[in-house]
């Protein structure tokens, strides 16, 4: 369990006086994930230190891997080339591969170099698939073996090459091309007689993704069927590695944070303790597209000043009107991103999906508008400010809705991020549509309000 | 792979003829999962054959499963009660509670006693852990071994056990008092030679969740230590289930959709094939709490009426104050949020991260500022009017990205879920506090406005 700060304050007078040695025997009682929180309180110098201790124990890997991404790199930066290789080269490739990514472009060439030839040669070849690519996050190191062989034959491979594997929830059964034919799980394997072929005990043409395809579908799969690994295949079904569920988990949580802050605008680097500096430029082209929306939305109120001029109460309620808009917006918007990157669309018709939301914004509106008109008539003892109030209100949650549930489909069909920039976009039209329905329609009834 | 529109066609076919056996058949070539997005395009008649027909071969549980939840319950809806506990009894203890907790309240007991007895038993007293908690999702059929037995004999008793076992990921040890005392993976087990006996292969001290526990933190337990499994204990360590990856990653996507919403104000029954009365009813109350803020920033506006009477042209500028602050509470917000859900902030201080979030919205609020209040004084050709929008719009950025740090906390610290309602409260404070200051400041410089 996670070390007490009375531990952390040990470790850290004893790092001090150089004791890593012990540092490490002290560390080799914990999970390695929790010596990983120590790296965010230390000095630079410390923390060297630190990362000694846990490469003795060879606990350093370990450690690293239970850190957020974004402080890893920070961790990663102080460590010298040489150990890092020390650390890198014990790792299985895949989690070399995803190392190594966290170093900068400059530094990754020299850290490869320093790693052992064979490894140094597999993390070459896996460098070629694109980042986010299932090709990216499989290990190569997998096993598979051809269908005739039996059970117990493939116990005892495994028992012989176990050590050098690291996905073994699965065996692969491949043709004599090396063709993806069948997949045994291990429970099966331990389950069956030992004479049984692998062609008697194994499921048939398992599903797969290509070396190409979306991380996220290798983790979409494994959530749909079940699966602990999905096994890769290259030019139409040779296999060449297997993506596993740790890294499947890490693609989910990433996903979902991707969305989350596609919607809001902010760009995926970020983190709560990334430099100040790096924020506000990876925002900032952000906040200058909703500058624009803005400044839409206000030259549409500057149509309307004369109307404004005779009756300055309007400015009390357009932001009444616009802000409603905007929530039944982000409300549908939420619903349609979350149902997107579920899966839901696919169990149904995407018309009667954005058809739904456009009623739900509708009635929502209703409500909303006659609550806001009664109040608004009972303030200002006006009912015409009111019906004008009723009927924008219930126009722009309407098409707020609309455009929350129609703006990411149209961002998929142009091939960006369904979620991308969407709540600024929504909240564009909401506001703008929002002052125009108002004040059009106030300009109309001037004469009935009598201003 | 997922069914052709032909094959669709040919099954629909097949089940209005009432093949029910050939339509298993044909479905039985197929992953289950791929017949589960058939339910969707199925009357209620139809889907009930092919419930016959998946349950004559098996799948129907299989298949079942893989459909988002929320179109699950509609399609369970259409099963009658001896057919669902036929399929509910084929399934392992917790995935036969899931399926159970999506009947309506009134039909779980109906159901319940129709479940061979063994399996109702287990279900009511799993049924006592509260909803998403460890013990509501773990299964009770682990296999846990005294520590002295060997790997040979635990190998044995898996092929002995293995038909009835869910999680065989790990292999838990216990000692005489049924307390967890270490876990062996089944790689471990398979490598070992078959005398060594497991308290010499086992890792101690595992890590476990309390039966009573969040779900969610076993999540993040098995994100953080990349297990397959989590054991669950009761009373200060007595091994009572496991908590299996499958069901983890469930939990991951639950828990994100849900903070997704919940900033959003959604409830979290909603998706996007929900019934349309269901959706309003939950979406109101929030929108009836976005009008009451509404109103508080309306009445600040009318607090300044008389300024505007004088200077409609405020007016116009005002939308961009306000919704500029409102995007910087939500950049803020999003950071916050998901760096809470993914637990970065255990590494390092809450009031680092709060300060830089404040500091990034203040230097993106000075640079927001400066554009605009350039564009205004081009557009207006007053210089004062821009400096009244320069200084609201950074003071009211810095308190957006601060209010959008600040409130998750603030809401956690009440024990209340940190991404309740945030997206509503974040927009009240930056509207009101925007028109405020910018109101404010205007009606200071009225003179120097010359208005």
């Amino acid at each position: 369990m996670a070390l007490s700060s009375a531990q952390t304050q040990a470790i850290r007078k004893l790092l001090r006086t150089g004791a890593t040695a012990r540092v490490g025997r002290v560390l080799a009682r914990h999970h390695p994930a929790d010596a990983a929180a120590l790296f965010t309180d230390l000095t630079p110098a410390e923390s060297r230190l630190l990362f000694d201790a846990l490469l003795e124990t060879k606990q350093a890997g370990d450690a690293l891997r239970a850190l957020p991404e974004t402080l890893l790199r920070d961790v990663l930066e102080r460590i010298a080339d040489d150990k890092l290789a020390t650390m890198i080269g014990r790792r299985p490739p895949d989690e070399a591969l995803w190392f190594l990514g966290l170093l900068s472009e400059a530094r990754q060439p020299t850290v490869l170099t320093r790693l052992p030839a064979p490894l140094a040669d597999e993390l070459q070849r896996l460098r070629r698939y694109p980042e986010g690519s299932a090709g990216a996050i499989m290990t190569p190191r997998f096993l598979a073996l051809p269908r005739e062989r039996t059970a117990g034959e493939a116990i005892a491979e495994l028992q012989q090459r176990g050590e050098t594997l690291e996905a073994i929830f699965y065996l692969y059964v491949v043709d004599a091309d090396g063709l993806l034919a069948g997949v045994v799980s291990l429970r099966q394997l331990i389950l069956a007689p030992p004479d049984r072929p692998l062609y008697e005990l194994m499921v048939g043409e398992p599903v797969r993704v290509d070396v190409g395809e979306d991380q996220e579908r290798a983790a979409a799969i494994a959530s749909r069927y079940n699966l602990l690994a999905v096994p890769v295949t290259e030019n139409g079904g040779r296999l060449v590695g297997v993506v596993t569920v740790d890294d499947l988990i890490d693609v989910i949580h990433e996903e979902a944070t991707e969305d989350f802050y596609k919607v809001a605008g902010v760009d995926e680097g970020e983190h709560v303790f990334a430099p100040v500096l790096r924020s506000v430029r990876n925002r900032f082209s952000w906040v200058l597209i909703n500058l624009l929306t803005a400044f839409g939305a206000a030259s549409i109120v500057a149509l309307f000043e004369s109307t404004l001029d005779r009756l300055v109460v309007l400015a009390v309620f357009m932001p009444i009107v616009a802000g409603l808009g905007g929530n039944s917006g982000t409300q549908s918007l939420t619903v349609m991103v979350r149902g997107l990157a579920l899966g839901e669309l696919e169990f149904g018709s995407t018309i009667r999906a954005v058809g739904r939301q456009f009623v739900i914004g509708a009635l929502l509106g209703a409500a909303a508008g006659l609550v806001t008109a009664l109040l608004v008539w009972l303030w200002r003892g006006n009912p015409w400010i009111g019906v004008a109030v009723f009927l924008a209100m219930l126009a722009n949650m309407a098409l707020g809705a609309l455009a929350g549930a129609a703006i990411p489909l149209l961002l998929r069909a142009l091939r960006f991020d369904p979620a991308l920039g969407s709540g600024v976009l929504v909240t564009a039209v909401t506001d703008s549509f929002g002052f125009l329905a108002f004040l059009g329609l106030a300009t109309l009834f001037l004469p009935l309000i009598g201003a």
